[in-house]
Protein backbone atom coordinates (compact mmCIF):
# COMPACT_ATOMS: atom_id res chain seq x y z
CA UNK A 1 0.00 0.00 0.00
CA UNK A 2 1.43 3.34 -1.01
CA UNK A 3 0.92 6.16 0.43
CA UNK A 4 -1.89 8.60 -0.01
CA UNK A 5 -2.38 12.40 -0.12
CA UNK A 6 -5.20 11.45 2.39
CA UNK A 7 -2.38 10.51 4.54
CA UNK A 8 -1.05 13.73 5.06
CA UNK A 9 -3.36 15.76 7.13
CA UNK A 10 -3.01 12.41 9.04
CA UNK A 11 0.69 12.27 9.51
CA UNK A 12 0.51 15.95 10.83
CA UNK A 13 -2.14 15.01 13.68
CA UNK A 14 -0.05 11.99 14.83
CA UNK A 15 2.57 14.59 14.86
CA UNK A 16 1.18 16.87 16.85
CA UNK A 17 -0.27 14.52 19.16
CA UNK A 18 2.51 12.50 19.76
CA UNK A 19 4.62 15.79 20.74
CA UNK A 20 2.06 17.23 22.59
CA UNK A 21 2.28 13.88 24.72
CA UNK A 22 6.04 14.78 25.40
CA UNK A 23 6.53 17.84 25.95
CA UNK A 24 3.89 21.64 27.15
CA UNK A 25 6.76 23.27 24.98
CA UNK A 26 4.96 25.25 22.37
CA UNK A 27 8.31 26.41 20.57
CA UNK A 28 9.23 22.18 20.43
CA UNK A 29 6.14 21.00 19.64
CA UNK A 30 6.50 23.30 16.52
CA UNK A 31 9.42 22.33 15.72
CA UNK A 32 8.41 19.25 15.81
CA UNK A 33 5.65 19.93 13.36
CA UNK A 34 7.46 21.77 10.95
CA UNK A 35 10.01 18.97 10.41
CA UNK A 36 6.78 16.44 10.08
CA UNK A 37 6.09 19.00 7.64
CA UNK A 38 9.29 19.38 5.69
CA UNK A 39 9.32 14.97 5.93
CA UNK A 40 5.87 15.17 3.78
CA UNK A 41 7.27 18.05 1.02
CA UNK A 42 10.30 14.95 0.44
CA UNK A 43 8.43 12.00 0.76
CA UNK A 44 8.24 9.45 -2.39
CA UNK A 45 4.42 8.82 -2.47
CA UNK A 46 5.55 5.14 -3.31
CA UNK A 47 6.47 5.03 0.35
CA UNK A 48 4.31 2.88 2.14
CA UNK A 49 2.46 4.74 5.30
CA UNK A 50 4.79 3.00 7.57
CA UNK A 51 7.80 4.74 6.45
CA UNK A 52 7.08 7.51 6.34
CA UNK A 53 5.25 7.34 9.94
CA UNK A 54 8.83 5.86 11.09
CA UNK A 55 10.02 9.43 10.11
CA UNK A 56 7.84 11.17 11.33
CA UNK A 57 7.37 9.57 15.05
CA UNK A 58 11.75 9.42 14.77
CA UNK A 59 11.64 13.02 14.28
CA UNK A 60 9.38 13.74 17.09
CA UNK A 61 11.22 11.69 19.65
CA UNK A 62 14.21 13.17 18.46
CA UNK A 63 13.08 16.85 18.63
CA UNK A 64 10.79 16.62 21.83
CA UNK A 65 14.06 14.03 23.82
CA UNK A 66 10.95 11.76 24.81
CA UNK A 67 12.47 8.37 23.45
CA UNK A 68 8.85 7.55 24.45
CA UNK A 69 5.71 9.70 24.18
CA UNK A 70 2.94 6.79 24.47
CA UNK A 71 4.04 4.89 27.44
CA UNK A 72 1.71 6.37 29.96
CA UNK A 73 -0.85 5.31 27.33
CA UNK A 74 0.40 2.17 26.18
CA UNK A 75 0.46 1.22 29.88
CA UNK A 76 -3.51 2.36 30.15
CA UNK A 77 -4.15 0.34 27.36
CA UNK A 78 -2.50 -2.67 28.42
CA UNK A 79 -4.00 -2.49 31.96
CA UNK A 80 -6.96 -1.99 30.32
CA UNK A 81 -7.34 -4.98 28.13
CA UNK A 82 -5.24 -6.96 30.85
CA UNK A 83 -8.59 -6.16 32.88
CA UNK A 84 -10.63 -8.08 30.13
CA UNK A 85 -8.59 -10.78 30.23
CA UNK A 86 -9.94 -13.32 32.90
CA UNK A 87 -13.35 -12.75 31.75
CA UNK A 88 -12.73 -13.52 27.93
CA UNK A 89 -10.19 -16.14 28.18
CA UNK A 90 -13.31 -18.31 30.15
CA UNK A 91 -15.44 -17.01 27.47
CA UNK A 92 -13.03 -18.60 24.68
CA UNK A 93 -12.35 -21.73 26.44
CA UNK A 94 -16.66 -22.02 26.68
CA UNK A 95 -16.87 -21.67 23.43
CA UNK A 96 -17.94 -23.98 20.56
CA UNK A 97 -15.03 -22.94 18.78
CA UNK A 98 -12.56 -21.71 21.02
CA UNK A 99 -10.12 -20.90 17.81
CA UNK A 100 -12.66 -18.89 15.87
CA UNK A 101 -13.45 -17.34 19.10
CA UNK A 102 -9.67 -16.30 19.78
CA UNK A 103 -9.36 -15.05 16.15
CA UNK A 104 -11.96 -12.97 16.69
CA UNK A 105 -10.59 -11.44 19.93
CA UNK A 106 -7.81 -10.73 18.34
CA UNK A 107 -8.81 -8.92 15.15
CA UNK A 108 -11.23 -7.34 17.56
CA UNK A 109 -8.32 -5.70 19.87
CA UNK A 110 -6.99 -3.79 16.96
CA UNK A 111 -9.15 -1.08 17.80
CA UNK A 112 -6.67 0.13 20.28
CA UNK A 113 -4.81 2.30 17.84
CA UNK A 114 -3.69 5.77 18.53
CA UNK A 115 -2.87 6.28 14.65
CA UNK A 116 -6.65 6.76 14.57
CA UNK A 117 -8.47 9.79 16.06
CA UNK A 118 -11.17 9.22 18.76
CA UNK A 119 -10.45 4.91 19.22
CA UNK A 120 -11.78 4.11 22.25
CA UNK A 121 -9.12 3.03 24.82
CA UNK A 122 -10.75 3.36 28.41
CA UNK A 123 -12.34 0.24 30.13
CA UNK A 124 -15.70 0.62 29.48
CA UNK A 125 -15.66 1.64 25.76
CA UNK A 126 -13.37 -1.15 24.94
CA UNK A 127 -14.99 -3.55 26.46
CA UNK A 128 -18.76 -2.73 24.58
CA UNK A 129 -16.89 -2.38 21.33
CA UNK A 130 -15.53 -5.87 21.68
CA UNK A 131 -19.17 -7.36 22.20
CA UNK A 132 -20.31 -5.73 18.97
CA UNK A 133 -16.90 -7.01 17.40
CA UNK A 134 -17.54 -10.41 18.53
CA UNK A 135 -21.47 -10.33 16.97
CA UNK A 136 -20.41 -8.98 13.85
CA UNK A 137 -19.55 -10.83 10.17
CA UNK A 138 -16.25 -10.84 8.99
CA UNK A 139 -16.07 -8.53 5.88
CA UNK A 140 -13.60 -10.97 4.35
CA UNK A 141 -13.39 -14.44 6.26
CA UNK A 142 -10.14 -17.09 5.57
CA UNK A 143 -10.89 -17.99 9.30
CA UNK A 144 -11.41 -21.65 7.67
CA UNK A 145 -8.03 -21.31 5.93
CA UNK A 146 -6.28 -19.90 8.54
CA UNK A 147 -7.25 -23.02 10.95
CA UNK A 148 -5.90 -25.18 8.63
CA UNK A 149 -2.32 -23.93 7.97
CA UNK A 150 -2.06 -23.29 11.87
CA UNK A 151 -3.04 -27.26 11.95
CA UNK A 152 -0.52 -27.89 9.64
CA UNK A 153 2.30 -25.42 11.25
CA UNK A 154 5.74 -26.23 12.87
CA UNK A 155 6.36 -22.90 13.65
CA UNK A 156 3.97 -19.81 13.41
CA UNK A 157 5.47 -16.10 13.29
CA UNK A 158 3.02 -13.50 14.58
CA UNK A 159 3.85 -9.65 13.53
CA UNK A 160 2.43 -7.84 16.81
CA UNK A 161 0.92 -3.92 16.24
CA UNK A 162 -0.26 -1.87 19.64
CA UNK A 163 0.14 -1.95 23.28
CA UNK A 164 -2.56 -3.19 24.57
CA UNK A 165 -3.99 -5.63 21.54
CA UNK A 166 -1.04 -7.28 22.82
CA UNK A 167 -3.72 -9.11 25.75
CA UNK A 168 -5.63 -10.01 22.76
CA UNK A 169 -3.13 -11.55 20.60
CA UNK A 170 -2.08 -13.58 23.77
CA UNK A 171 -5.27 -15.23 24.03
CA UNK A 172 -5.41 -16.16 20.55
CA UNK A 173 -1.95 -17.33 20.78
CA UNK A 174 -3.10 -19.51 23.74
CA UNK A 175 -5.22 -21.71 20.90
CA UNK A 176 -2.40 -22.05 18.85
CA UNK A 177 -0.55 -25.69 19.55
CA UNK A 178 2.26 -24.95 17.50
CA UNK A 179 5.04 -22.66 18.77
CA UNK A 180 5.20 -18.63 17.83
CA UNK A 181 7.48 -16.03 17.80
CA UNK A 182 6.03 -12.91 18.49
CA UNK A 183 7.44 -9.59 16.35
CA UNK A 184 7.47 -6.59 18.95
CA UNK A 185 8.92 -2.99 17.33
CA UNK A 186 12.42 -2.23 18.36
CA UNK A 187 12.06 0.99 19.67
CA UNK A 188 8.92 2.69 20.20
CA UNK A 189 7.02 4.35 17.69
CA UNK A 190 3.53 5.36 18.10
CA UNK A 191 1.60 3.50 20.59
CA UNK A 192 2.55 -0.03 19.25
CA UNK A 193 4.20 -2.77 21.61
CA UNK A 194 7.66 -3.01 22.08
CA UNK A 195 9.14 -5.63 24.35
CA UNK A 196 8.17 -3.79 27.57
CA UNK A 197 4.70 -3.67 26.23
CA UNK A 198 4.35 -7.50 25.20
CA UNK A 199 5.67 -8.55 28.45
CA UNK A 200 3.55 -6.76 30.20
CA UNK A 201 0.39 -7.93 28.39
CA UNK A 202 2.09 -11.73 29.50
CA UNK A 203 3.17 -12.73 25.89
CA UNK A 204 5.98 -13.67 27.20
CA UNK A 205 4.28 -16.96 28.70
CA UNK A 206 2.45 -17.64 25.55
CA UNK A 207 5.50 -16.96 22.58
CA UNK A 208 8.67 -16.58 21.80
CA UNK A 209 9.24 -12.34 22.28
CA UNK A 210 11.78 -11.45 19.33
CA UNK A 211 12.24 -7.58 17.98
CA UNK A 212 11.93 -6.86 14.19
CA UNK A 213 14.81 -4.06 14.08
CA UNK A 214 12.29 -1.44 12.89
CA UNK A 215 11.09 1.51 14.43
CA UNK A 216 8.12 1.63 11.72
CA UNK A 217 4.69 1.02 12.62
CA UNK A 218 4.35 -1.73 10.27
CA UNK A 219 6.61 -4.35 9.61
CA UNK A 220 9.66 -3.26 7.13
CA UNK A 221 11.31 -6.57 5.73
CA UNK A 222 13.76 -4.38 4.56
CA UNK A 223 15.29 -3.05 8.06
CA UNK A 224 14.46 -6.53 9.76
CA UNK A 225 16.68 -7.72 12.53
CA UNK A 226 18.68 -10.97 11.60
CA UNK A 227 16.00 -12.56 14.05
CA UNK A 228 13.25 -11.37 12.68
CA UNK A 229 14.60 -12.65 9.05
CA UNK A 230 15.56 -16.10 10.51
CA UNK A 231 11.34 -16.45 11.84
CA UNK A 232 10.56 -15.37 8.62
CA UNK A 233 11.93 -18.04 6.95
CA UNK A 234 11.62 -20.62 9.64
CA UNK A 235 7.36 -19.74 9.86
CA UNK A 236 5.10 -21.63 7.84
CA UNK A 237 2.46 -19.41 8.58
CA UNK A 238 2.90 -15.58 9.23
CA UNK A 239 0.06 -13.74 11.30
CA UNK A 240 0.19 -9.77 10.62
CA UNK A 241 -1.65 -7.74 12.67
CA UNK A 242 -3.09 -4.45 12.16
CA UNK A 243 -3.07 -1.79 9.48
CA UNK A 244 0.52 -0.57 9.52
CA UNK A 245 1.98 -4.24 9.28
CA UNK A 246 -1.24 -4.42 6.24
CA UNK A 247 0.18 -0.80 4.51
CA UNK A 248 3.85 -2.77 4.73
CA UNK A 249 3.45 -6.49 3.83
CA UNK A 250 0.38 -6.09 1.08
CA UNK A 251 2.47 -7.17 -1.71
CA UNK A 252 4.06 -10.17 0.04
CA UNK A 253 2.67 -13.52 -1.60
CA UNK A 254 1.12 -16.51 -0.02
CA UNK A 255 1.44 -17.50 4.09
CA UNK A 256 0.87 -13.92 5.64
CA UNK A 257 -3.03 -13.73 7.21
CA UNK A 258 -3.61 -10.37 7.77
CA UNK A 259 -6.48 -9.65 10.83
CA UNK A 260 -7.60 -6.27 11.11
CA UNK A 261 -10.41 -3.40 11.66
CA UNK A 262 -10.18 -1.15 8.44
CA UNK A 263 -10.06 1.75 9.98
CA UNK A 264 -9.20 4.62 8.18
CA UNK A 265 -11.06 5.82 5.48
CA UNK A 266 -7.70 5.61 2.93
CA UNK A 267 -7.29 1.39 3.80
CA UNK A 268 -10.96 0.76 3.75
CA UNK A 269 -10.87 2.78 0.12
CA UNK A 270 -7.60 0.60 -0.92
CA UNK A 271 -9.10 -2.45 0.04
CA UNK A 272 -12.55 -1.83 -1.51
CA UNK A 273 -14.23 -2.47 2.08
CA UNK A 274 -16.37 -0.62 3.93
CA UNK A 275 -14.38 1.65 6.63
CA UNK A 276 -14.18 -0.49 9.69
CA UNK A 277 -14.83 -3.73 8.23
CA UNK A 278 -13.39 -7.14 10.53
CA UNK A 279 -10.66 -8.81 8.19
CA UNK A 280 -9.19 -12.20 8.34
CA UNK A 281 -7.33 -12.67 4.61
CA UNK A 282 -4.80 -14.38 3.30
CA UNK A 283 -1.97 -12.33 1.00
CA UNK A 284 -2.45 -14.06 -2.04
CA UNK A 285 -5.58 -12.24 -3.37
CA UNK A 286 -4.51 -8.88 -2.42
CA UNK A 287 -0.84 -9.66 -4.18
CA UNK A 288 -1.55 -8.54 -7.34
CA UNK A 289 -4.38 -5.78 -6.38
CA UNK A 290 -2.07 -4.03 -4.21
CA UNK B 1 -7.45 34.85 18.12
CA UNK B 2 -4.33 33.53 17.53
CA UNK B 3 -3.52 30.40 15.55
CA UNK B 4 -2.86 27.16 17.23
CA UNK B 5 -0.62 24.27 16.57
CA UNK B 6 -4.10 22.30 16.89
CA UNK B 7 -4.80 24.48 13.35
CA UNK B 8 -2.09 22.81 11.27
CA UNK B 9 -4.04 19.33 11.03
CA UNK B 10 -6.91 21.26 9.76
CA UNK B 11 -5.65 23.18 7.12
CA UNK B 12 -3.86 20.42 5.90
CA UNK B 13 -7.22 18.75 5.26
CA UNK B 14 -8.77 22.07 4.13
CA UNK B 15 -6.62 22.00 1.78
CA UNK B 16 -6.79 18.79 0.77
CA UNK B 17 -10.74 18.62 0.37
CA UNK B 18 -10.57 21.94 -1.57
CA UNK B 19 -7.88 20.49 -4.00
CA UNK B 20 -9.76 17.50 -4.97
CA UNK B 21 -12.72 19.28 -5.22
CA UNK B 22 -11.34 21.48 -7.70
CA UNK B 23 -9.65 18.60 -9.73
CA UNK B 24 -8.85 14.97 -9.90
CA UNK B 25 -5.25 15.33 -11.01
CA UNK B 26 -2.98 13.66 -8.21
CA UNK B 27 0.17 15.94 -8.77
CA UNK B 28 -1.54 19.05 -8.99
CA UNK B 29 -3.46 17.94 -5.60
CA UNK B 30 0.08 17.11 -3.74
CA UNK B 31 1.08 20.64 -5.41
CA UNK B 32 -1.43 22.12 -3.56
CA UNK B 33 -0.44 20.67 -0.79
CA UNK B 34 3.19 20.93 -0.89
CA UNK B 35 2.02 24.69 -0.95
CA UNK B 36 0.31 24.54 2.51
CA UNK B 37 2.93 22.76 3.82
CA UNK B 38 5.66 25.83 2.94
CA UNK B 39 2.83 28.09 4.22
CA UNK B 40 2.76 26.56 7.54
CA UNK B 41 6.23 26.44 7.71
CA UNK B 42 6.41 30.30 7.80
CA UNK B 43 3.56 31.04 9.49
CA UNK B 44 3.69 33.81 12.05
CA UNK B 45 1.51 32.26 14.88
CA UNK B 46 0.06 35.24 15.96
CA UNK B 47 -1.69 35.52 12.93
CA UNK B 48 -5.61 34.67 12.98
CA UNK B 49 -6.70 31.04 11.47
CA UNK B 50 -8.59 33.35 8.54
CA UNK B 51 -5.75 35.19 7.30
CA UNK B 52 -3.51 31.68 7.32
CA UNK B 53 -6.87 30.18 5.84
CA UNK B 54 -6.74 32.72 3.40
CA UNK B 55 -3.40 32.20 2.06
CA UNK B 56 -4.07 28.37 2.18
CA UNK B 57 -7.46 28.60 -0.03
CA UNK B 58 -5.60 30.86 -2.30
CA UNK B 59 -2.70 28.56 -3.16
CA UNK B 60 -4.88 26.05 -3.76
CA UNK B 61 -6.88 28.23 -6.40
CA UNK B 62 -3.83 29.03 -7.72
CA UNK B 63 -2.48 25.64 -7.96
CA UNK B 64 -5.69 24.33 -9.13
CA UNK B 65 -6.43 26.96 -11.52
CA UNK B 66 -10.55 26.34 -10.08
CA UNK B 67 -11.49 30.09 -8.99
CA UNK B 68 -14.62 28.60 -6.88
CA UNK B 69 -13.91 24.75 -5.67
CA UNK B 70 -17.00 24.94 -3.28
CA UNK B 71 -19.05 26.24 -5.83
CA UNK B 72 -21.33 23.56 -6.66
CA UNK B 73 -21.20 22.72 -3.05
CA UNK B 74 -22.51 26.06 -1.71
CA UNK B 75 -24.86 25.50 -4.19
CA UNK B 76 -26.39 22.32 -2.85
CA UNK B 77 -25.95 24.10 0.57
CA UNK B 78 -28.09 26.89 -0.35
CA UNK B 79 -31.03 25.02 -2.15
CA UNK B 80 -31.19 22.94 1.34
CA UNK B 81 -31.63 25.54 3.18
CA UNK B 82 -33.53 27.38 1.02
CA UNK B 83 -36.22 24.12 1.08
CA UNK B 84 -36.55 25.16 4.70
CA UNK B 85 -37.07 28.35 4.58
CA UNK B 86 -40.52 28.58 4.12
CA UNK B 87 -41.61 26.45 7.49
CA UNK B 88 -39.07 28.40 9.07
CA UNK B 89 -40.53 31.45 8.20
CA UNK B 90 -43.91 30.54 9.27
CA UNK B 91 -42.33 29.67 12.59
CA UNK B 92 -40.77 32.63 12.86
CA UNK B 93 -44.31 34.46 12.58
CA UNK B 94 -45.97 32.09 14.71
CA UNK B 95 -43.62 32.97 17.02
CA UNK B 96 -44.15 34.29 20.77
CA UNK B 97 -41.26 35.62 20.53
CA UNK B 98 -40.01 35.95 16.50
CA UNK B 99 -36.96 37.98 17.44
CA UNK B 100 -35.79 35.45 19.67
CA UNK B 101 -36.65 32.46 17.29
CA UNK B 102 -34.84 34.55 14.36
CA UNK B 103 -31.49 35.40 16.43
CA UNK B 104 -31.76 31.42 16.97
CA UNK B 105 -32.31 30.04 13.75
CA UNK B 106 -29.11 32.45 12.24
CA UNK B 107 -27.06 30.87 15.41
CA UNK B 108 -28.45 27.20 13.63
CA UNK B 109 -27.64 28.00 10.76
CA UNK B 110 -23.98 28.26 11.57
CA UNK B 111 -23.77 24.78 11.27
CA UNK B 112 -22.95 24.81 7.78
CA UNK B 113 -19.84 24.97 7.23
CA UNK B 114 -17.57 23.09 5.01
CA UNK B 115 -14.30 23.77 7.14
CA UNK B 116 -15.50 21.62 10.00
CA UNK B 117 -15.28 17.85 9.29
CA UNK B 118 -18.41 15.98 8.76
CA UNK B 119 -20.47 18.99 8.86
CA UNK B 120 -24.13 17.95 8.46
CA UNK B 121 -25.27 19.63 5.10
CA UNK B 122 -28.07 17.48 3.59
CA UNK B 123 -31.53 18.29 3.64
CA UNK B 124 -32.20 15.94 6.37
CA UNK B 125 -29.26 15.74 8.66
CA UNK B 126 -29.65 20.31 8.32
CA UNK B 127 -33.48 19.79 9.56
CA UNK B 128 -32.73 17.79 12.69
CA UNK B 129 -30.05 19.71 13.86
CA UNK B 130 -32.38 22.72 13.10
CA UNK B 131 -34.94 21.09 15.55
CA UNK B 132 -31.97 20.68 17.87
CA UNK B 133 -30.70 23.99 17.90
CA UNK B 134 -34.44 25.72 18.52
CA UNK B 135 -34.85 23.69 22.04
CA UNK B 136 -30.86 23.68 23.47
CA UNK B 137 -29.81 26.51 25.79
CA UNK B 138 -27.55 29.25 24.50
CA UNK B 139 -24.83 28.71 26.50
CA UNK B 140 -23.71 32.51 25.97
CA UNK B 141 -26.88 34.06 25.71
CA UNK B 142 -26.98 38.74 25.22
CA UNK B 143 -30.13 38.20 23.39
CA UNK B 144 -31.24 41.01 25.33
CA UNK B 145 -28.70 43.03 24.86
CA UNK B 146 -28.87 42.63 21.02
CA UNK B 147 -32.18 42.89 20.95
CA UNK B 148 -31.56 46.41 22.82
CA UNK B 149 -29.21 47.68 21.23
CA UNK B 150 -30.63 46.53 17.56
CA UNK B 151 -33.86 48.27 18.54
CA UNK B 152 -32.35 51.20 18.73
CA UNK B 153 -30.11 50.93 15.99
CA UNK B 154 -30.07 53.14 12.88
CA UNK B 155 -27.63 51.06 10.98
CA UNK B 156 -27.31 47.25 11.11
CA UNK B 157 -24.04 45.73 9.62
CA UNK B 158 -23.80 41.95 9.04
CA UNK B 159 -21.05 39.97 8.93
CA UNK B 160 -21.80 36.91 6.53
CA UNK B 161 -19.96 33.66 6.83
CA UNK B 162 -20.91 30.53 4.76
CA UNK B 163 -23.38 29.85 1.59
CA UNK B 164 -26.50 28.29 2.79
CA UNK B 165 -26.21 30.18 6.73
CA UNK B 166 -27.35 32.87 4.34
CA UNK B 167 -30.86 32.04 4.35
CA UNK B 168 -30.93 31.49 7.76
CA UNK B 169 -29.13 35.00 7.98
CA UNK B 170 -32.36 36.16 6.09
CA UNK B 171 -35.05 34.62 8.72
CA UNK B 172 -33.45 36.90 11.35
CA UNK B 173 -32.78 39.84 9.10
CA UNK B 174 -36.79 40.20 8.36
CA UNK B 175 -37.24 40.66 12.04
CA UNK B 176 -34.79 43.95 12.30
CA UNK B 177 -36.62 46.88 11.62
CA UNK B 178 -33.21 49.18 10.67
CA UNK B 179 -31.55 48.90 6.93
CA UNK B 180 -29.42 45.93 7.20
CA UNK B 181 -25.68 46.03 5.32
CA UNK B 182 -24.90 42.60 4.28
CA UNK B 183 -21.24 41.60 3.96
CA UNK B 184 -19.96 38.65 1.38
CA UNK B 185 -16.24 37.96 0.67
CA UNK B 186 -15.06 39.67 -2.25
CA UNK B 187 -13.60 36.26 -3.73
CA UNK B 188 -14.57 32.61 -2.96
CA UNK B 189 -12.67 31.27 0.21
CA UNK B 190 -13.68 27.74 1.63
CA UNK B 191 -17.59 27.64 1.37
CA UNK B 192 -17.98 31.42 2.79
CA UNK B 193 -20.43 32.78 0.85
CA UNK B 194 -19.90 35.48 -2.30
CA UNK B 195 -22.12 37.84 -4.02
CA UNK B 196 -24.01 35.14 -6.08
CA UNK B 197 -24.46 32.90 -2.83
CA UNK B 198 -25.82 35.93 -0.97
CA UNK B 199 -27.97 36.54 -3.90
CA UNK B 200 -29.29 32.86 -4.58
CA UNK B 201 -30.47 33.55 -0.56
CA UNK B 202 -32.64 35.92 -1.37
CA UNK B 203 -30.35 38.00 0.82
CA UNK B 204 -30.93 40.99 -1.55
CA UNK B 205 -34.58 40.91 -0.67
CA UNK B 206 -33.51 42.29 2.83
CA UNK B 207 -30.40 43.66 2.79
CA UNK B 208 -28.00 46.30 0.94
CA UNK B 209 -25.15 43.31 -0.04
CA UNK B 210 -21.14 44.64 -0.11
CA UNK B 211 -17.91 42.61 -0.36
CA UNK B 212 -15.96 43.47 2.37
CA UNK B 213 -12.50 43.34 -0.30
CA UNK B 214 -10.63 40.23 1.18
CA UNK B 215 -10.88 36.85 0.60
CA UNK B 216 -10.04 35.30 3.85
CA UNK B 217 -12.95 32.75 6.18
CA UNK B 218 -13.34 35.92 8.12
CA UNK B 219 -13.37 39.35 8.25
CA UNK B 220 -10.03 40.95 8.25
CA UNK B 221 -10.59 44.81 8.95
CA UNK B 222 -7.08 45.75 7.99
CA UNK B 223 -8.09 44.91 4.21
CA UNK B 224 -11.32 46.12 4.34
CA UNK B 225 -12.66 47.52 0.97
CA UNK B 226 -13.94 50.88 1.11
CA UNK B 227 -17.56 50.05 1.06
CA UNK B 228 -16.71 48.17 4.54
CA UNK B 229 -14.89 50.44 5.74
CA UNK B 230 -17.76 53.54 5.48
CA UNK B 231 -20.20 50.14 6.35
CA UNK B 232 -18.74 49.44 9.65
CA UNK B 233 -18.05 53.35 10.61
CA UNK B 234 -21.83 53.87 10.04
CA UNK B 235 -23.16 50.78 11.82
CA UNK B 236 -24.50 51.04 15.66
CA UNK B 237 -24.98 47.35 15.47
CA UNK B 238 -22.35 44.60 13.98
CA UNK B 239 -23.65 41.16 13.63
CA UNK B 240 -20.81 38.67 13.43
CA UNK B 241 -21.65 35.34 12.13
CA UNK B 242 -19.57 32.15 12.84
CA UNK B 243 -16.03 31.19 13.76
CA UNK B 244 -14.28 32.57 11.05
CA UNK B 245 -15.02 36.48 11.69
CA UNK B 246 -14.88 35.87 15.82
CA UNK B 247 -10.93 34.51 15.25
CA UNK B 248 -10.59 37.63 13.37
CA UNK B 249 -12.40 40.50 15.50
CA UNK B 250 -12.25 38.77 19.09
CA UNK B 251 -10.05 42.10 20.21
CA UNK B 252 -12.27 44.13 18.23
CA UNK B 253 -14.10 45.75 21.15
CA UNK B 254 -17.84 47.05 21.29
CA UNK B 255 -21.13 47.13 19.10
CA UNK B 256 -20.17 43.69 18.29
CA UNK B 257 -22.28 40.78 18.75
CA UNK B 258 -20.93 37.46 17.93
CA UNK B 259 -23.39 34.72 16.60
CA UNK B 260 -21.88 30.96 16.25
CA UNK B 261 -21.83 27.62 16.92
CA UNK B 262 -18.21 26.96 18.95
CA UNK B 263 -17.69 23.76 16.52
CA UNK B 264 -14.18 23.45 16.50
CA UNK B 265 -12.08 22.17 19.53
CA UNK B 266 -9.36 24.66 19.36
CA UNK B 267 -11.80 27.85 19.69
CA UNK B 268 -14.14 26.40 22.11
CA UNK B 269 -11.08 25.58 24.33
CA UNK B 270 -9.60 29.20 23.90
CA UNK B 271 -13.89 30.53 24.77
CA UNK B 272 -13.20 28.43 27.23
CA UNK B 273 -16.67 27.20 26.39
CA UNK B 274 -17.82 23.25 25.62
CA UNK B 275 -17.24 22.38 22.06
CA UNK B 276 -20.84 22.59 20.06
CA UNK B 277 -21.68 25.89 22.22
CA UNK B 278 -24.76 27.90 20.90
CA UNK B 279 -22.95 31.45 21.74
CA UNK B 280 -24.80 34.67 21.37
CA UNK B 281 -22.30 37.36 22.72
CA UNK B 282 -21.11 41.11 22.81
CA UNK B 283 -17.88 41.69 21.93
CA UNK B 284 -17.09 43.34 25.16
CA UNK B 285 -16.50 40.77 27.51
CA UNK B 286 -14.13 39.20 25.26
CA UNK B 287 -12.11 42.13 24.23
CA UNK B 288 -9.83 41.49 27.27
CA UNK B 289 -9.30 37.73 27.46
CA UNK B 290 -8.34 37.37 23.90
Amino acid sequence: VQTYLDCYPCFVRQALEAARLATDDEGTIRQALDGTLAILQEMDLQSTPPEIGAAVHRLVRQVTGDADPYRAIKRTCTKHALALYPALAERVAASDDSFATAARLAIAGNIIDLGIPDAPYDGDALRLDIENVLRAPLTVDDLELLRGEIGAAQRVLYLGDNAGETVFDRLFIEQIAAPVTYVVKATPVLNDAVLEDAQQAGLDRVATLIDGGFDAPGTLLAHASPALREAWQAADVVISKGQGNLEALSQTPGRVFFLLRAKCAVIARHLGLPQGSLILKRSDAWANAS
